[in-house]
């Protein structure tokens, strides 16, 4: 077996070749995965079924066997999705600002690859896809490790994503897999060569990966949302808001566990209680239970006398990563607006909505209860970080520090950047 | 004296107000706070007196008296700095993405403030204007602990600050000083209540701040920076790049440490080392010194064979900081660019230029060599976050199971939010 260090290095490796290579060098690797993911249909059906085997010995839930099983319906789902990430428009030396500093000095802030990142995610296979595909789009080099149920299954993907890469432009290096526990404590300590890391599973999974490693996380940890039912609030739109929140997945992370509601509304509350248990909801109001995510279908309620009391509720107990308010006030909606500090602030919306597809990201790496780097749910921009492109002729400091710099700011152009370095390719055909 | 759980504790709470503050409180709060700098200008210099006498008999070398003094001139420099970032745009609620999820369903992506900020820096007390202008300026709560030497001079600024404060909207608490190296051991254990420290000082400073903390850290241990001299470099340019880049600052982290120079250059190199070292520079050339950040008139002088060689060692002994090549050749400069992991990739220029506020950014928070969150030189962004606003009418999730949703992204405009919020201010004035 191989160590996590020794796969490390060879992923930096394969990140250098990544940074230099081209948009087309690396669209092409990814429909050249596509094909192949495609054409191993038989071979990755016989893996998963070798998992799926072991999981119904194992008495493995029902709802984790879906989680767990590869069809070809989901193949193929998960390749059109490869696909549409490898003909989006290339995230990488994106022009955000381009500067002149003096006449023949010209500077661009540009998005660039990470580098190195790790994924450490549980059973379901199909992130052995999504991950390869969002990292090789946005020239990053990937070390994935997946849940042992899922063994064979994301064995044989990495295989057939490897060997399809052989036939590139991109290094097979760029895709490695992780094979047990002992090679993700091993990762964990090697913050020289790994530039981040996402967990994507549990609480538990999380908050072991914070806790065991120097290299920035980008994760939730935590999903305390709240559901404040302002006292100018719609009824029906709260009772339908608070239902949503909760009950159209419990164990995600943006649903809702407490619902604060305004004592206006007094005379309103054991009815919705009511409807709340007639349909399987467990209500707690228990001060020692603010702090608590369910993760079932179990939630908090209080009462609370105004929207300053709801704002220090959700300021002390809040995770930060979704809260809403429910109201028709619009001078309620501007208070809970501004002073709500969490990744997502809602009116008249379900918790339920914080998610990157949802939100219109087009792929979701993870979701980000973190503030520095990315917040919320987080899409290719994630897997990107930006390099200072400055170009002269010859250029010294010494003489602005006298006569001072006349700074020229260019209205951002994506494009900028790239358009001078095509240049560049092609010396002789300018004067 | 009070605690540093005690003064993050306060802080966050000045931080909940700052959050819900708007653009107008803000900006009279940072004009208040300039009015009494000046006003306290005797009180001041008085302080700053005492400072400079205990370290003229401590025996403090000039250039360190010259950092540590704190004249009339310089007040006032501070001061219109302090005026200038008041009466720029507002940084925060910038929106950066709008996008309709559906009919009545719109989500903002939009700047918000990371909460509290500490801050610990070495003997300028300037900073200690600075950074509260910066960070006032961008909503957030600022710790600060300054160097001892510069310990009356610091109170007496932080004590002018907080005291401005105390008649505006602003809290005297977003702005509190740390008063000894305990409480930056206690500070740097609140990774719940501190949301980013910045280490401002020499690598010693920051490598101790990042090793004993769990709070993310911007800033940069490590500054070794090459020029590369290509084969088809103007050999003029080169040499004054060079002298600049070592001799303009040597102690600067972006003074260039090591000089590759390509084979072809053979015969230039015996009157360059020369010209160096008459100019006062020692000249090394031991495999050993690669990783070696001089902060002296001392740099390494290398020969290659290629610019591949040259990519190599600069990927395997560089510090990410700021790499440049001097080249006539512009294939040369489109391999370079493209394949320099660094946050400063420079091409004819020294590396000198990596600076805020060279590059225009208004205001300079530090220099980053890590890639998550921010990179190079930082300007106010650094302080930055983003939250997502979500506004419906009663919208769950459910429905879209099956239906999905229909995108609508808009041209990013960075007041959409802001319109949407003073809306809702005058709900009277609507239909």
């Amino acid at each position: 077996m191989q160590g996590a260090t020794a796969k490390a290095e060879r992923a930096r490796d394969a990140a250098r070749v990544l940074l230099a290579s081209t948009d087309e060098a690396r669209r092409d690797a990814l429909h050249a995965v596509a094909d192949a993911l495609l054409a191993a249909e038989p071979d990755l059906r016989a893996a998963n079924a070798r998992d799926l085997e072991a999981a119904r010995a194992d008495g493995l839930a029902a709802p984790l066997l879906g989680r767990l099983e590869f069809s070809p319906a989901k193949l193929r789902t998960v390749v059109d999705g490869l696909r549409q990430v490898a003909d989006g428009d290339d995230p990488v030396g994106r022009t955000l600002r381009e500067t002149d500093l003096d006449d023949g000095l010209r500077l661009w802030q540009v998005t660039a690859p990470l580098g190195v990142v790790a994924c450490i995610f549980e059973s379901r296979p199909d992130v052995c896809v999504q991950i390869p595909a969002l990292t090789l789009r946005s020239a990053n080099a990937v070390l994935l490790k997946g849940g042992r149920e899922a063994a064979h299954t994301n064995q044989a993907l990495v295989d057939t994503i490897r060997a399809a890469l052989e036939g590139t432009r991109v290094p097979p290096d760029a895709v490695q897999l992780l094979e047990d526990r002992s090679e993700v404590t091993e990762l964990l300590a090697l913050d020289h060569l790994v530039d981040l890391v996402v967990p994507r599973g549990g609480n538990e999974l999380v908050r072991y990966v914070q806790d065991h490693t120097r290299i920035p996380v980008l994760g939730h940890a935590a999903g305390i949302c709240h559901v404040y039912v302002d006292a100018a609030a719609d009824l029906e739109k709260a009772e339908a808001i608070v239902r949503d929140a909760k009950l159209d997945s419990p164990t995600a992370c943006n649903a809702v566990e407490t619902v604060l509601v305004h004592a206006a509304h007094l005379d309103w509350l054991p009815g919705l209680l009511e409807r709340l248990r007639a349909a399987g909801v467990t209500v707690h109001a228990d001060d020692a239970d603010w702090d608590t995510e369910y993760g079932a279908p179990e939630l908090n309620v209080r009462l609370v006398a105004s929207l300053d009391e709801a704002l220090a509720h959700v300021a002390r107990h809040g995770s930060g990563h979704t809260d809403a308010i429910v109201t028709e006030d619009r001078d309620a909606m501007r208070r809970f607006v501004a002073g709500v500090d969490a990744a997502g602030v809602f009116v008249n919306a379900s918790t339920r909505f914080a998610d990157g597809y949802r939100y219109g990201l087009g792929a979701e790496v993870g979701i980000s209860t973190g503030k520095v780097h990315a917040r919320g749910p987080v899409g290719l921009d994630g897997l990107l970080t930006t390099r200072w492109v400055l170009v002269g002729d010859g250029h010294t400091v010494a003489p602005y520090h006298k006569a001072g710099f006349r700074h020229v700011h260019h209205a951002p152009d994506p494009d900028a950047l790239r358009r001078t370095l095509h240049s560049w390719e092609t010396p002789h055909a300018r004067p």
